[in-house]
């Protein structure tokens, strides 16, 4: 088959952009053996077009002019690699419109303007893909699409934040929370401001994402409740490993909810064994039980690979009519938030005398939570409780704690925490 | 976009063939709003149309006549599940060189006829699909080839075979080989002669196939060697355990080689956390340092799901140029046999008196072969040795053996096997 000849256009030259231009450059054969077509950036789109690059273009391909590049109609795909809500989000849209398609790592972006994008794509027959904006180079938006297609996946499960994963495993070795994030900066597996990461925002725009694709149905940023690791004290952490557990930041979306939060993990179940700033997806289906794809969430070189992958679908895809746009078409009834259900992990400390375990008990009683396991420790003059419950609606356990937390009896409680079990993933409706 | 109706056919209609049609069925509406394609089993190839059938399909859908499918031009993919290599590799051949998309789940039809199978799709420029014929629904070609385009893929380290996984898990737990071989039985996970799964041989092919792809090149069922895991003695599991290693049936092909053969991998390592009959494949490359995919590995639904995405990205892809077959277009050096490089583990039997240890490490040394580590046990009136050596030559280690066995202090040794380490995989040769 005749080779074809490919003018690719970005927008952004930074870590990302120029690593997308040296792999098209220095793979340019392998490509043009794997598709037929012959990749090259032509246009790639920065706001100083004299400042020093790693991988420096050829020259006349850096520019700070975008209409250079909108209004270039050789240029077929445009990657979006700059970053940030606007100026890409107008950029991108106007691409869109005109007819290019859109390659994009960005996950605020697809996130936050997902419905409007896709519309835009759709109406002019062109693909916006997306696989770099959720886990770099794991393939989890291409895998869900185009080889889950029929086994109805209902829940998907996953590690989607390195930085967050990082502190908890250090932590894990027994460091504390400030040590363990100080080492994620000096390792760069977290920015200075960490505050997206650890707070859950980060993982909880991957889930949006993730669920959208996995259930065809918009899922908005704003239906995914999270919460971060900041509070996670080391006596939690002491407290899962001796549970033969591990405490990890868990997304979970399934057909009616979806949450990021902390979460004890067994330590048999396939999250419990990611370590580091390594990410996991794992989806349950109904024709496939449960795939799950490992590999780094981040990295320069890792998303580029993502961005090439995608441009490469587009040119494989265009015209036959397979539609690679989010296809939303259903509408599912959201579960309340109080209505969830999933064991949890909880934390007392409480006055060492008679009674104090049968109050405890009662509180719980009283709100249909059965105690699955308890290990109790002499803590000062009291005593620590560390619980494991059977499934439980999470809003009567937070109510339970709650009231928990004032009794004479309980100086301190800790919040609750999902549990992830082996039985949790596979017969029980943890989310 | 106008829905397009496309006729289907199956060659065999046994436990994959009737999922293939019921996934096609009751998804749809699904696979139509995510293609644009409606999609219709019309005719079913079998040798008895008039046996009861799970899922039976409509009235004249099932034929005993090849031709029936063979002639009628409007059928547009055909999806092979009937296995074997005769008849289903002539009617294959024919299909694609009459012009027909070929999507098949036979694995030994792949791994031996590939070269000529894929010659002729690219005669015709039609696609010959393959997912299903390598770890079910876990979608490793499509990632290698579609996804992992750009990444240079250079190791494929693998658990490919869900039977001999789950008779080394089971073996973990106590159970003799025997035992645990009934029960894999029992469950359905091993066939009644399990002869190609325990023997490394399914395992084998399934790898010349993902070498194939990872690498584009030509990697022929005899270029991988193999072993199976009769041998294990559970002297070695209980050994592996001490060293906290489990005994796994690892694949491994890199540029310059491949094997499948039992493995000690260490417990950190994440190949050593696939239990039971799942399959795991670790795919390492440039760009994207590892990515594993962890799933069911056999199965009839989860094969179908398979096959089902392999049609439905034929027709995303069709008439497009994106090549879909195999692109074997490179030539490899092949490392001779005893050349590649690992740490090994073996266990000897010896006589318990001075100058034994010495005389073993004699043998090793002059070989050029180190000690990693040493635990040695009373056993009888003598002792159990248990080596982990660093990086050796495996011709020198099966030389080292094979002089150790013959020397009088040595009862017994058992064969050399290699080690997965976390810096085997990472940073040494390990294959």
């Amino acid at each position: 088959m005749a080779s074809v000849d490919v003018p690719i256009a970005l927008l952004g030259y930074g870590t990302v952009g120029s690593a997308v231009n040296r792999l098209l450059t220095e793979s340019a054969d392998d490509i043009e053996r794997a598709t037929g077509h012959r990749l090259r950036v032509v246009k790639a789109l920065v706001r100083d077009p004299g400042k020093e690059r790693d991988f420096p273009p050829v020259g006349g391909v850096l520019t700070g002019d975008f209409r250079e590049i909108a209004d270039d109609p050789s240029i077929a795909v445009v990657a979006e690699v700059m970053g940030g809500l606007e100026p890409a989000g107008g950029y991108v849209l106007e691409l869109l419109r005109r007819g290019r398609h859109v390659v994009t790592a960005n996950k605020q972006l697809v996130a936050r303007r997902g419905a409007e994008l896709f519309e835009a794509a759709s109406a002019q027959g062109v693909q916006l893909r997306f696989e770099a904006s959720v886990c770099a180079a794991i393939p989890v938006i291409k895998v869900l699409r185009e080889s889950l297609v029929v086994t109805n996946v209902h829940r998907v499960l996953g590690i989607v934040n390195g930085t967050t994963n990082f502190v908890l495993t250090e932590m894990e070795a027994g460091s504390t929370y400030e040590e363990a994030l100080a080492e994620a900066q000096r390792r760069g597996f977290a920015e200075a401001d960490p505050t997206d990461d650890v707070s859950g925002a980060d993982a909880a725009a991957k889930m949006a994402i993730l669920a959208t694709v996995a259930f065809n149905s918009r899922v908005d940023l704003e239906d995914v409740e999270y919460s971060g690791i900041t509070t996670i004290d080391p006596l939690d952490v002491a407290a899962a490993r001796e549970l033969d557990m591990v405490i990890r930041l868990i997304g979970a979306a399934r057909l009616v909810d979806g949450h990021v939060r902390p979460a004890l993990v067994d330590q048999q179940h396939p999250l419990a064994k990611v370590d580091g700033a390594f990410n996991a997806v794992m989806l349950q289906g109904d024709a496939i039980r449960e795939i799950t794809l490992e590999g780094p969430g981040a990295g320069g070189l890792e998303t580029a690979s993502a961005v090439v992958a995608d441009i490469t679908s587009v040119l494989g895809t265009m015209g036959t009519g397979f539609l690679q746009n989010d296809a939303a078409w259903r509408q599912l009834p959201r579960l309340p938030s109080g209505d969830s259900r999933s064991p949890f992990y909880f934390r007392l400390s409480v006055q060492d005398r008679p009674g104090t375990l049968a109050r405890v008990a009662e509180e719980l009683a009283e709100r249909e939570i059965s105690i699955a396991r308890l290990i109790q420790h002499p803590n000062g003059s009291g005593a620590s409780l560390h619980v494991v419950t059977h499934e439980a609606r999470a809003g009567a356990m937070a109510e339970a704690l709650e009231t928990l937390g004032g009794l004479p009896e309980v100086h301190q409680r800790s919040n609750a925490l999902p549990v992830v079990s082996e039985r949790g993933v596979t017969e029980l409706g943890w989310a």
